[in-house]
């Protein structure tokens, strides 16, 4: 439903008095959502989960939307097929907006497989609130460390759909950040994940 | 999709190691969802605003999620049929849900005109993280009110299953709050409902 039939609809968007900056200002922050982007065992939840104890730690208000936890909530109704990834994206996407909009640091750790959608997520934040971090692990890395046993299933075919086997994953062309996994540690991943989030006016207590 | 097909698709439930309770022990506050629900023009979106100003000015962290609102994001897919609001209601609890995970007090303003779908809701907290405000306003009240225009617009057969004129409205049986608006005014109201999420824990500077 785009706008123009919202209108029709008699929808209208309603301000309210405590808005996003004075939710900044009461966490002493500049809200802003990360989105961990790679393969199944790359290492996305591992980072979040590192960088978000990171920020934590240093007084930041945050938030971790994990996809695998999101499918046992409001992403329950989504299976795996094209048309259901697109709108887990898009889910994800909007819960996170909604969540910057109250001031937090949104860690998204997230497969989503196709550029396009990734755009349309970035397209939901103004310039400097999205930063995507690719984090670069190659399939048969992923595939050895298998930590879920998931790998192993979607080759036997007992896993349908699955991203880097039979369905595709399309690599982001230019990420605020990439990470190589093989190349970096998790500690130096994080270090590099705050410094991100640094530069872009969080300030470390 | 159900917890026993989730996990035929190996779809696991992850802990990650900052938790609510550290969500809320930096916030110096318990989380919870204060749930307003009544008719259109009843006074949901206005007794919320005037919440959600009164907490943020003590230092309260909080969200207000406006149905409304919500309509131009993550449910401009849904229309007003039976179906699509409840998929409506589903959605916004299960994102007030993520947000008490996030250590914040979520006011949600949703008309959520079936009680079976509050029920749904409520079903998603633990006892004691939910409130039901009954925003309580009759309807030749609302009607007269018609800040929006949309009942008027609604009787002249220009708005379709709208609530309360050819949608019913299921009065809530047992709200923790009932809030006749016509016998008290904005403000009292307001503080009624801080004195609610008081009693449940939240500590007023």
């Amino acid at each position: 439903m785009n706008s123009s039939q919202l209108s029709k609809l008699n929808i209208l968007w309603q301000n309210f008095d405590v808005n996003r900056h004075l939710r900044q200002q009461q966490k002493g922050q500049k809200a802003c959502c990360v989105w961990f982007t790679g393969l199944s065992g790359s290492g996305k939840s591992t980072i979040a989960n590192l960088v978000d104890k990171h920020l934590n730690i240093n007084g930041h208000h945050t938030f971790l939307l994990d996809g695998d936890n999101l499918r046992h909530g409001i992403n329950r109704d989504l299976g795996f097929t094209e048309a259901d990834r697109i709108e887990n994206v898009r889910r994800v996407a909007e819960i996170a907006k909604l969540m910057v909009d109250a001031g937090l640091i949104v860690l998204v750790a997230l497969i989503s497989p196709y550029r396009v959608d990734r755009e349309l997520a970035r397209g939901l934040f103004a310039e400097g609130d999205f930063f995507e971090v690719f984090v670069d692990t190659p399939l048969e890395v992923c595939e050895q460390r298998d930590p879920k046993g998931l790998y192993a299933k979607a080759r036997a075919g007992f896993i349908k759909n699955f991203t880097g086997i039979d369905s595709i994953y399309e690599q982001p062309l230019i990420p605020e950040l990439r990470i190589s996994t093989v190349d970096v540690s998790t500690l130096e991943a994080t270090e590099a994940v705050c410094n991100l989030i640094e530069n872009n006016g969080v300030e470390f207590i």
